[in-house]
C-alpha cells in the first residue's frame, strides 16, 4: 500500500479502531475528517519510515482529551492545521511529513486529513502500535525524544506552546490545559528527525490497520465469521464472550475512566468479565483472575460483526468478544513496562504477557 | 526621581506593599531580589512613559500565583529572565524597557531586578495603580491591549507560551498552568508599544510608591505619627482601627482567599470590621455596612508603624488601621467597573466610591 484513498480510509478506520483498544477517539468523526480531506485534496502518499531522510523533520498530529467529549464538541476542522502550522513556524524548519502518535478511531485519521490538505506524505509508523491515554506513553519517549516543543490548539482559536523539562511535565501541563479548553483539543508534538523515527517508531501501523479492516470487511461479504477472521489476521487470543450488563464511567481529570461488566455466554456461561479502562482498556479480569493487562491490547468487538466498540460506545446488552493481542516488543522492555505497565496505572501486580496468562487459564 | 538605587528600593518596597492592598506578594522576598540585582549590576534608570518612543516595545514582568505559595517556594531567580528572554525571542523584536503590571511587594520589585540585570530602563508606570488578582484586571486590557503572547516560566525550567483569543482565556489558561506548576510562576506578558503604554498605563506609580515609603520612614525618624503621615501622603480615608481577632484563609483555584475579622478599638470600640480578600483586599464591612469596595484600595497597616500587612501576613492580635484610597479614574469607567467592580467578584451590589461611602457613615 503506497497511497491512502477513500477505500483505504474505510479499512484503516475499522482496523485502527480495534488497535485503539477502546480509546483513540470516535471512529465515525475521525473517518469523516479524513474522507472529507481526501475527497477535496486527493489521496495521501503513504511512505515507509526508511524513505524519510535521517535529518528531515517529521511532526505528529493528533487529538488530545476524553473521547467522550469529542462527541459533543466536534472539531471545527481548522484547529489541527493551526496546531501544525504554529509548530512549524516555531521550529522554523520545513516539515517533511506527518505521522500518527497512536492507532485509533480519531488519531489514525487526523494525520491523513493533515497530509491530504497540506500535500505532505504520511509515514507508515506511529509511537504506540495501539492507543494509550497519556503523552509520555510513546515509544518515541522510550528512545529519549522530547514531546516538546508542542502546540495545543482549541476550536475557539487559543494556542499554547509548551517547552518542558521532560515528557511527564508535558503530560501534566497539556492535560490541565485540555480540561480548561473544554476537554478535547488538537495537538502537534514530538517533532522528530527521520533517524529518530526509524529508531523509535512502530512500523507499518497504517498498513496493518488497513489489513485488519479489509479482512473484517471481506468476511462480511464472503459470509465467513468476521470474528474468526479477526482472530486470524491479528493473532489475537480469545479472552471472553458475553453480554455487557453494566458500564460505570466518569470523566475525571480529562480522562474517561470506568469499568465494563460482561456476563458470559456460550463457553463462558456462568462467568463474568470486568474490563477496566482509562480512555483505553487497561485490565481484563475473568472472575478474580487477571487475563490481560497493559501494555498488551485488550479489544472489545461486536460478536457478530467484529466491529470494535470504544469504551464510550459500550452499552448494556451488547454481545461482545473480548480479545487480547500481544503488544509490540518495544513495550516489553523494563522502561516500556515502567511507562505503561499495570503499576503505572496503580494496579498492584507485575506485568505478565497475555499469551502466558492465556496459557495459565483452565480453558 | 530618575534612577532606582538601594535606598529607593527600600522606599518603593514599603510604598508598593501598601498599594498592593494585601496582595502583590511578600515584600521581603521581592525586595531581596531587587536589592541583589542592583548591588550586582548597579542602579536602574527610571524613565517617564513620555520618554518611550511610540513604536518601541515594552514588556512587563511579574510573578503570578498565590502569594502564600511564594513564601515556601522561593524563585530560583532565573525563571523571570527565562520568561522575558523567551517572549523577546518569540516576538523577534528588540525590547526597549520593562514595566510592572501592578504595585505590590513582589510585583514592583521584579521589574527592577530584570531592568538591572538586563541593563534596560524601567518605565514609571503600571497597569493597575494597585494590585489585583487576575490577568485581565489591567488598564492595558481596558484599552484593548492583548495579554498575549505571554510566557510562563517555572523554577524547574518549564516554559509555556500562550496566544489566546482574549484576556479572559489568558487568565483561565495561565491560572490552571500556575497551579500545575506548583502555585507560583514568573511571567512576561502584555507586550505593548510606547503609544499603547502612554494611553493605557497608570503613570508615576514607582515614584508614588517611593514617596509613600519615604514619608513613612521619615516619620519613624522624626518621631511623627507614621499613620498620620501615611494618610497625608496618600489622601487615604481612615476606615477602622482595631485588633485582628480571626483570619479565615484557604488556597483555592490558585488564589489565597479568605476573611479577616477585626475588633474595634479607640473610636471604634464595640464595633467589628470584616475585610474579604482574594490575594488582595476586596471589600471592607463595618458591621453590616460596606464602607469600601474594589476597585478602590483597601489597605491594612500596623497601627504604630504604618507598615502594610499582606493578607498572608495578617495574624491574631495585630493592631491595625484600615484605610481606603480612591482608585485611579481609569477604573471608574463602565468597563473598569465591569472588569474589577464588586459584581465581578460575585458581590451583589453596585460600585460606590469610597469617598462617598465614607461621607455616608455616621462618624
Amino acid at each position: 500500500m503506497n497511497s491512502i484513498d477513500v477505500q483505504a480510509v474505510e479499512h484503516i478506520a475499522l482496523g485502527a479502531a480495534l488497535l485503539g483498544t477502546g480509546g483513540g477517539g470516535d471512529p465515525h468523526i475521525g473517518k469523516l475528517m479524513a474522507l472529507q480531506a481526501i475527497k477535496e485534496y486527493g489521496p495521501v502518499s503513504l511512505i515507509d519510515p526508511e524513505e524519510v531522510p535521517d535529518d528531515a523533520v517529521v511532526v505528529p498530529t493528533a487529538m488530545m482529551g476524553a473521547p467522550t467529549v469529542i462527541l459533543e464538541k466536534i472539531p471545527s476542522g481548522e484547529e489541527i492545521f493551526r496546531a501544525f502550522e504554529n509548530l512549524k513556524s516555531y521550529l522554523g524548519k520545513e516539515i517533511f511529513a506527518t505521522v500518527p502518535i497512536e492507532a485509533g478511531g480519531v488519531n489514525s485519521m487526523i494525520p491523513i486529513a493533515v497530509a491530504a490538505r497540506l500535500g505532505l506524505p504520511l509515514v507508515d509508523c506511529d509511537g504506540m502500535g495501539r492507543a494509550f491515554p497519556e503523552l509520555q506513553m510513546l515509544t518515541f519517549h522510550l528512545y529519549g525524544v522530547s514531546a516538546t516543543p508542542m502546540v495545543i490548539a482549541d476550536e475557539k482559536g487559543n494556542i499554547l506552546i509548551l517547552e518542558t523539562i521532560n515528557n511527564n511535565w508535558t503530560e501534566s501541563l497539556a492535560r490541565s490545559a485540555t480540561v480548561v479548553m473544554g476537554g478535547a483539543v488538537m495537538i502537534s508534538l514530538y517533532p522528530l528527525t527521520g533517524k529518530q523515527l526509524k529508531e523509535s517508531g512502530i512500523k507499518n501501523i497504517m498498513s496493518y490497520s488497513a489489513r485488519i479492516g479489509k479482512t473484517i470487511r471481506n468476511a462480511w461479504r464472503s459470509g465467513e465469521d468476521p470474528v474468526k477472521a479477526l482472530l486470524g489476521v491479528t493473532g489475537g487470543i480469545e479472552l471472553f464472550k458475553g453480554k455487557v450488563v453494566d458500564v460505570l464511567r466518569r470523566t475525571e481529570g480529562g480522562f474517561a475512566r470506568g469499568d465494563a461488566h460482561i456476563e458470559g455466554i456460550e463457553d463462558y456461561k456462568g462467568e463474568t468479565m470486568t474490563v477496566k479502562f482509562q480512555n483505553e482498556n487497561l485490565i481484563a479480569m475473568r472472575g478474580d483472575r487477571v487475563v490481560a493487562m497493559v501494555p498488551d491490547l485488550i479489544c472489545i468487538v461486536n460478536l457478530e460483526t467484529a466491529i470494535p466498540i470504544t469504551t464510550e460506545g459500550l452499552r448494556y446488552g451488547h454481545r461482545v468478544l473480548v480479545l487480547g493481542i500481544p503488544c509490540d516488543p518495544k513495550w516489553r522492555t523494563p522502561m516500556g513496562i515502567e511507562t505503561v505497565g499495570p503499576r503505572y496505572f496503580k494496579y498492584d501486580f507485575d506485568y505478565v504477557p497475555v499469551e502466558k496468562l492465556a496459557g495459565a487459564g483452565e480453558k
